[in-house]
This record gives C-alpha cells, sequence and structure tokens, in this order.
C-alpha cells in the first residue's frame, strides 16, 4: 500500500524548524517509509541543508502531485520567498506571517483531499502577532479555517495519552466549558483517535474536576452533575468508558495500562503529567477536524535556531503518528 | 544529642496501621535512631506482633516520660481498649472514634510541648464519619484543635516537594481562595519549611493557577493580579521566590533542581505529579501548626488489614521527616 501523503509546515522560518525538517529528510530510509511534501520556502530549506552540510536537494514544486520523493531531495511547495538573509532567532513579522501561510496552505489542501493529513513544524506566537494573526497558536487557526467546533488536543506518548476537554482558556472558564454535550464529544473523539490507533477496544478514563473527583459533592458538583451523566451515555453508546476518576490517581493508573487514554479536563490537568515524565517522543495531535494533523512538542528554541543542534525526534514522532492516523482513515475507506 | 521524641498515632484500627507500626519498631536499629511512642490500643497492637511474628514486647505506659525506649519494646500510651476482636478491614464507628482519639491526645501532648512532633498512621474517613467526626481528614482535625489558620499541605519526596494553597475543596474554591496574603503566607511556610529540612537559602517556585500562568493576561487574571504581589512581597522579605511560573514545566524545572519546592494552587496540582511518579516514600506534612506532623501517603488498605503484608517504607519515611524537622527546631531553639 502507497503510504499516505502528508504535507509538513515550515513554521517559523526564524526557528528550528526548517533545520528538524532538512536533517529528518536526510536520513536513510526516510523516503521508503514516508510521502512528503514540505510547505514553506526554498531559500529558507536550502540555508537550512547547507548550515547541516547534508546532501540535501530542494526540488521546488508547484502542485502536491508534482512530487518526486527521491532519496536525497526534499519536494517543497514555495509559499513564501523570504531570501536567506533572514535573521536567525529573530521575532519577524515577515516570519510570522510567512508561518501563518504555510498551515493556510496546507490547510487548503488538505480540506481538499489533495493530502491525507498535516504535520506541523512550530510557529513563534508572538511573530504570529506581530504580523497580525492574533491566534493562542496552531489549533485555533486549523479549527477556525475549518469551520470545526468538536475538536480536541490529544497528547500521545509511549506510556500515556491524554485528550483535553479544553486547552487555553483560564481554568475558571476551563470549569465552565465542562458542559455533558462537550464531555461526551471528547469521549468519542478518543475512542475514534485510539481505534485509529490500533486499539480494538479503547479503555477511555474520564478525570473528575474536583480534587477526588468531588468526593460525592464534598468538593464541587460538577463530576456528579456534568461528566458522569456524559460518561453514563457514552457507555450506551458502547464505549469502554469510565469515571469520573480522582484526577491525582487516574494518571498513574493509565500509565501502568489500566486505561489507553485519560479525558482530562483542563490544561494542565494533562500537561503537567506529560511534561512531567519529560517524553522527547510526545506528540501533539489535534482530533475532531476533517484531517488530522500532528505536531511537535516543543517550540522555535529560537536560542539554538541556526547552530545545527536542534533535534529532529519529536518531528519524526510527528510525522510517524500522522501516516498511521491517515493510513487508518485510507484503510477504513478501502474496506467500506 | 538525644533525638526529638516522636509520637505516632496507630490510625484507623481496623486498617493497616497497626501492622506498619509493628514491622517498624521491630526493625535492628529502629531504637538507636529513634525516641517514639504509640497513641493506639495495647491489645489491638499485640495483635499485630502476634500476627507478623515478631518478638515485640508492648510497654503500656502512662506519660511520655514514662517510655523505656528498649530494643524489643514499643512503648504504647493505651487511649482505647477496643479487645483484639475487632474485624480486620470492616468500617467500624468505634474504630473511627479510636483514630479519632489518637490523634486528639497526640494534639494534646505536642501542645503542651510533651513530645516533639507528631507522625500518623492511616485513618479511614468513612469510620470517622460513622463516629461523627466530619472532617476531610487528618489536617483539619489538626488545624481546629489546634486553632491554626495559615496552615499548608506539603508533599515531600526524593526528587519534587511541593505545598499547597488549598486542597480539599471545589476546584472554583481552589481559585477563590488564591488570594495574596495566602499566597504569601504559604511561600513564607516553604521557606521556613525547607530550611529546617537542610536548605540554606532554598529556591521558592510558585505556579500559577492557569494555563501558561495566564499568557499576560489572555487566560484569566489571577496570576498577575493575585500571585505576582505575592512573590513581590515575598522577595522583599528575602525570600528566593518566583513566579508565577506555567504549571506543566514548572514541575519538571523543580524535579531536576532548578528549585526546592513548588507552591502549588490548588491539591490535583500538586497531587498529579507527585501520584505519578509514584514515590513509595512520599511523605505528607502538615506545616504551620505549632508543631511538625508529617503522614504515611498511603490509606488504611482495608483489602490487606490482617494479611502482614503491608509494606512500613512510607512510615519510615514519615518518622525519618518528623524527626528531622523536630530536630531543627530543637537545635534552633539551642542556638537561640
Amino acid at each position: 500500500m502507497t503510504p499516505p501523503l502528508i504535507a509538513v509546515t515550515m513554521g517559523d522560518p526564524a526557528g528550528i524548524g526548517p533545520e528538524i525538517i532538512a536533517k529528518s529528510f536526510a536520513q536513510t530510509n526516510f523516503h521508503a517509509e514516508n510521502r512528503i511534501i514540505v510547505l514553506g520556502d526554498v531559500a529558507i530549506l536550502e540555508r537550512a541543508a547547507k548550515l547541516l552540510d547534508l546532501p540535501l536537494r530542494v526540488n521546488a514544486i508547484q502542485e502536491p502531485e508534482d512530487a518526486t520523493f527521491e532519496p536525497g531531495s526534499m519536494d517543497v511547495r514555495a509559499v513564501t520567498d523570504l531570501g536567506e538573509d533572514l535573521p536567525f532567532g529573530k521575532l519577524d513579522a515577515r516570519a510570522g506571517d510567512a508561518a501563518f501561510r504555510y498551515v493556510e496552505r496546507a490547510i487548503e489542501l488538505a480540506s481538499a483531499g489533495r493530502v491525507d493529513a498535516i504535520a506541523t513544524a512550530p510557529l513563534n506566537k508572538e511573530a504570529l502577532h506581530l504580523a497580525g494573526h492574533k491566534y493562542p497558536g496552531h489549533t485555533e487557526i486549523l479549527a477556525e479555517l475549518t469551520g470545526t467546533k468538536n475538536y480536541a488536543m490529544m497528547l500521545v506518548t509511549d506510556e500515556l495519552n491524554v485528550i483535553h476537554v479544553s486547552t487555553h482558556v483560564s481554568l475558571r472558564e476551563a470549569i465552565d466549558r465542562a458542559q455533558p454535550e462537550r464531555e461526551l464529544a471528547v469521549i468519542r473523539l478518543a475512542h475514534e483517535s485510539l481505534r485509529k490507533l490500533g486499539v480494538e477496544n479503547p479503555k477511555v478514563a474520564v478525570a473528575g474536576i474536583n480534587p477526588h473527583a468531588g468526593e460525592n459533592g464534598l468538593f464541587g458538583s460538577e463530576d456528579a452533575e456534568r461528566i458522569a451523566p456524559a460518561v453514563a451515555a457514552a457507555v450506551e453508546e458502547g464505549i469502554d468508558a469510565s469515571g469520573p476518576h480522582p484526577p491525582d490517581t487516574v494518571m498513574m493508573r493509565a500509565r501502568t495500562g489500566a486505561f489507553d487514554i485519560v479525558v482530562v479536563q483542563y490544561h494542565d490537568q494533562g500537561h503537567i503529567p506529560i511534561k512531567l515524565m519529560g517524553f522527547d517522543t510526545g506528540v501533539n495531535v489535534t482530533v475532531g477536524l476533517p484531517f488530522f494533523r500532528t505536531s511537535v512538542d516543543h517550540g522555535t528554541a529560537f536560542d539554538i535556531a541556526g547552530t545545527g543542534k536542534a533535534d529532529p525526534t519529536s518531528l519524526h514522532a510527528a510525522l510517524a503518528l500522522a501516516r498511521t492516523l491517515a493510513g487508518a482513515e485510507e484503510r477504513a475507506e478501502e474496506r467500506s
């Protein structure tokens, strides 16, 4: 079977995105496993290959169909033409605008079914805002440009998977957003995504909002009133869901195999355990869009941009996960 | 120097408390390192020693001053006389009342300066409530019976220490309780406690409430309005405090040595990372009382009570930490 076609966005041109992309393409076997096109900037990517001393040719293409996937080359759809003297590691409105446009183009291609999934290199939020694109991050751009309401951020690692009911809102607003309909939607997304990752009947644990999941109403009523009914509805649909569980112990239980994924109620409930475990292969996945989007779990690292030190491990993991998820989608379509 | 005198409470008599206490006292060198009296029940402790087949004599005492600390013996102040046929592992109002009375007696002794610190074996909250003592747990009993307002729960492990601005309240109420005065009080408690643990100039990191510590007001105003002023006031007092830090990354930074302790804003912000790391030597310390109180980090484990399987590791750690904290207090008094 032909591997799915993934579009990788170059991220902020002043950050480490171009370097981790060039490092990935230069690896042996990369072309055998992957069909990937880059949405980015030819001069910037050539600069990255040169600074890394990699024998890597940039093949400029107009359309995804023009890609040749030849070993030693990188198929690049030029979205910008910044020139190679853009400074490394500096906030720059041109770079922020460029990063936005790579994502915008990727969304167009994926929405039209011309690529199967998107993987994103890091953008810099401040640069994005300098360029007038006032989004908190990739996820919100993707949601708005695809007109998606029921999306969610999933963090996938070797030991623990979490999916968020809410992310970039205040903790107060996170509590307000934890409503039964949203809980049920996220439980369904958890179930469907894990199935695409190859888990036949995923065990979905839902973490509570309050300490001890509310301790029978002693510490808040949200767990009983808003989460428990959604779990019951999911079970009614045949999903192996349980909860609300005490948030502090459910993570360890999931880590040691009792559950396949934990539905977490707010940004830090999911991010604290994932970041604490220090995974360098963690991948951020946006689920619920018309296509899958995976992302590296690090930022633009302006402090090391242009030094060649950037580590492509997280990008590898993001590309591999995009391939798995999009491949599952294709396989399902073939079956149907 | 004579080791400080620690009172250990037996916890719920139907749980594993008596067994982990007996196991500890039977260990070689235990008496050389420690001066400990048990507040509990003679028949129940004798039953535990017998079931574990330990050559351990119970020395019933009336007053702490009567303790002999002889190897092979356990000095016990009998607070209850339940008889040895109390069932193992069953909720029992008599057991709940007994557990309360051990703590009450320990508080009397510590408040009068007749013992230097308290270590507590686990009580069962449901049994406590059956007996009419409507407290969420040990900490609230200790606070009420000593008339203490500014106390805090600290979790101490080998790699990460956290101290809580609030614990057993709903998440909404936790946000309400994060007020500048309380933040400053907890920062001071963190500083003082770490100094007693031997850190000369403790680095105190304060975690934010909101994702990314509010991201300059984008995700809530509490971090800037309530936490930042308290950190500034603490710095003004000469404390090496910083924050509010993004909650998801500050834990890993503290774990890898950047900070000595993290002030956490709500129960699960501190409990998720500690429990995820799966420490079996974690100790729960109540700080801010007129004396220190340490506790095992597990429950009554009714499912294994009476089987001899209970692991005394956490009790050892709790006793060792009580000794260190109370010893620091004594050393400071001798210097002054």
